[in-house]
């Protein structure tokens, strides 16, 4: 398949920046395991914006980056609250109940995200030996249903945890959407908003495979490093993972390829204003042979739109052109 | 660093033709998850050397190719006999007993390799349920002490193994190194060794990041693709692993990188014969302070140099004219 | 406590003819692990009930047969749909998750049953290995919340699941409950109805402590006796533990003590018809001081009131007396 | 089988005083879980013998007592040493690896006790991420080899092990024996000897069914009670294992049976004293046949035969004549 996808940001190729700094480490002997110049530098730069005393370990995809790093927060007994939406509880083929042996309680939400009241009616049997213990609440930023938490919002959450002992853990597969989204520093959305240790992603905002866990609160890294190896996410030549973190760092390219992705959305959303809310699975199908996309919910036909770093402004007005024409003609036909 | 390592073959960059695929690979919108055309054709190369039947699974490092592997080839109250100097044992943090849950049943070895004989002694317990049930035998090929299985040798394990219902795991790491040293193609060490499943590394022989598990019994494919992704092994933009297996496929690119290295480490052993088979832990350190390598045993002082497809003449030579230098230096000093 | 508890059918002491079983195998030696003569003749007796074919291995608690026989029924990346009351979910502190390794699908349900439909909402994601692969169906019979299914209910379950390839797990730590309420053999719940493997316990029914694994499909049998011991669940002395199954299923027992703990529970609701449905935090608290019982729901003051075979006519009258009297003081002042 | 076993002190049934426990727990409702005052009374001992300050808790087998003791001390990237001889490694089915998620570092001893340089051996790569990080040393007392520590050689373990940041299990399942034939009262192999964490069983020492963890360093035992659980090692009517522990601890039962077990164990080596170390297979099998026992090692055919609280001298001489005999026979035949 080489035509225009709006399946997901996954399907996008690698930013020209980005390549540039593979290829850029890609220079003589260097060691293994992450004890390069090049992730050193990574790591300086994930410092600048997330904090100084920040933790980093890379990884190789954001399943590895949710389950290593939850791994640090939890023993077998506890648990992690999270929307029924969650990656982790839909998207993760069972791995953070395998790999961490944790139970994950889900809980129904209005639009992927939690909120104290909704988590406090998930915060039950405390003490008691028969039931797992909550012990972390596991937010995603940008939420999987495309909703975004503003900074007031997580703080909510952060403060109604931590004043009950417990952990917040961010999945932030697509934070730098966010970020851009609320006009915020990568920064503002960590430890000063009061998350306690984050995955963040760099594959769905350009890059080719590329996730860390930050890890903002440090007596949580200690056990990390071998957490990782354990967890089979450890790379050997990690400087190529690490380079495409000093592009994305460099000159705001995060913000760049977030900003460009939102507007697209923006721009289809807007197309299309006015447009029926439904189209028809004949329809569906037309499409989806034309221009890559996922029906969402096979029982009400809902269907996912999305753009990326490298959707152009052509590429979404001629989808918007053949959604149009093609409801129409289901309709007419 | 960009000195001259001979430490590990994972110190090595990534060879101009793997580099060239990956870009090559880098063009426009492609399916995420392994449904792209460069997966394809890279699963079509490894079916014409590992056989028409194989089912191919990329995964991100060696170590998930191990624990990925396995976990389809045995229940938790099974065990695999491995040497004790087997990567699984001794590298891999305990990954195979966390994820798999399984024991392994690590015997001595002479020189890194199992024969009927030594497995057998380990075979014990059958059929007692206060005892794990031996299922699987793993060996590697080349082995972690460098040294090489011949296909005879490979033969009497599958036929002893399969003869008591065991399954054969390869840990094929280095499996282009052992090939171009007997002097076979590579599926000549697969199914026609008797192989059940293997793993097949790229990293090691230039590729960038790029293992696969080949499933040569067709029977324990069914369950992988559920168990990769549970492992956090299923590579979103896959098609840029796939794109390095590519490369290594093409004109034989693994047979020439892994007999340059192999050239290379034979004329590091010929350039040193006659040479004091110790050096002085002084004499390593200044050594290692202008070649990377390890210490293998602290307690002996044994150490490991290590070639790779990016070390050249020169760099071997001068490496000899070092340890000359530096020994003799030791001693006089 | 020696006071009258109807907090559970587990603060009730061991029936005499159990307690007569347990001093009646405790004569001389026999072998351990289960191969002595009173295990033998309890398997004998539960074959008779539960049909020849079924294998039975015999546990410590309802919790070890549970994840002893769902561990038979599934891999890590396969999933168990049931009820968000089910006693797996919620009381057995993530053994399922942790030892099996896999995901609970619970789903809401009106009164502790599951039906196809509601089971059906939940079957999703079928052969996406993004998705975990529901494989069990898990009921309760008689449920969490004291409701029983009929037989043609189970049997809509079994039908419904069996034809998409799904196992059903039945536990059956109160079947003799639900087996004298519907007037039914407990076999008639077992392989008749459609049940694959069953949890079946004696504890809550006036033993000690003596729970099995019934396996209804013979071929999951062949790895339980590794699992069981694998999971902790084998005992040396298992001669005492299949007494109590031995006297369970003599001249009925099990009958009659499920008949005698049905009917006291009905003498207390008959006792109390009339009554108001909620008694406030003051009077439970006083009523609790007396008769200890739980609070089952502590944001609406639900209580659970259970009798057991040990339960007496004057007992029970005795407290429908004391809530009457504890309730109208309590609105009274 | 009621004919006379010197296969496993698991074989015997439940010593008298024992028993009457049993039945005298067994008196109208109580609290289950171990809220009951049975329980009270059995921990209320428990301090008595290992100090004021040791958490307790009941479990229905040694394995349980062991895996969920293990778990308190270790995250899954944390290892155990142990002798290769030891139950946790060969008679568990590998429930440590499966429930803890660790590796298990077993060492070669001489007679079943490790020692400081034996442990020391085993004892690398500490902080290197690739190994799993020993954290805990085990040792079984007596061992499984039916030598025993002296208090001098648990101290030089202990204190090698916590100079290293090391804890110290000690598998207890025949504690009582040890203390017995080295004239310590329990306590005095507990705490004072340096250990952390133990499993300390009374089902070999005459009971039905009882073990527990002792916990010795506090800060371990918070928990426990969801390791017990999530463990499917928490018994429901637990008042009937806690009196079990009641009667062993009342009028120093464990002390008298385990002498008498020792007692008969010296009676038989002695009965053969002078007697060919080696006993053809054929006369093991007419004596398996008449008196139940193990052939302990196939190769060698090496026996094993126990005593226990219930074997009697009379049973000990009839055997050692039986010995005699058969030996001559099988020799003269």
């Amino acid at each position: 398949m080489r035509t225009t996808s709006f399946a997901s940001d996954n399907h996008a190729g690698v930013h020209p920046e980005i390549r540039a700094a593979i290829l850029d480490a890609d220079s003589g002997y260097a060691p293994a395991y992450g004890d390069d110049l090049v992730t050193a530098e990574a790591i300086r730069l994930l410092r600048k914006e997330f904090g100084p005393e920040v933790e980093v370990f890379m990884t190789f995809n954001g399943t590895g980056a949710n389950v290593v790093g939850l791994q640090s927060m939890l023993r077998s007994f506890e648990a992690v609250v999270c929307a029924e939406t969650a990656h982790i509880n839909v998207d993760e083929c069972g791995a953070p109940e395998k790999f961490a042996g944790i139970k994950l309680v889900d809980v129904a939400t209005p639009d992927g995200r939690l909120t104290p009241a909704i988590i406090e009616a998930a915060f039950r049997g405390v003490g008691d030996p028969h039931h797992v213990q909550v012990k972390v609440v596991s937010i995603t930023q940008s939420s999987e249903l495309g909703t975004v938490y503003s900074l007031a919002e997580i703080r909510a959450i952060t403060a109604w945890s931590h004043a009950r002992g417990l952990l917040v853990h961010l999945d932030g597969a697509r934070l730098a959407d966010a970020a851009a989204s609320l006009g915020l520093e990568l920064g503002e959305l960590g430890s000063s908003a009061g998350i306690d240790l984050m995955s963040f992603g760099g594959t769905k905002n350009g890059a080719m495979g590329a996730e860390a866990v930050i890890v903002l609160r440090p007596e949580l890294a200690s056990s990390l490093p071998f957490i990782r190896k354990q967890s089979m996410q450890l790379a050997s030549k990690m400087r190529y993972i690490s380079a495409q973190f000093v592009a994305l760092l460099t000159d705001d390219l995060w913000r760049r390829n977030a900003m460009h992705a939102n507007a697209m959305a923006t721009r289809l959303a807007a197309g299309l204003a006015g447009a029926d809310g439904v189209i028809d699975p004949v329809a569906t199908r037309v499409l989806q042979s034309e221009f890559p996309f996922y029906v969402w919910d096979e029982r009400t036909g809902q269907v996912r739109w999305m753009t990326s770093w490298s959707s152009t402004q052509s590429e979404v007005d001629e989808f918007i052109a053949r959604i149009r024409t093609v409801s129409a003609g289901a309709i007419d036909g």
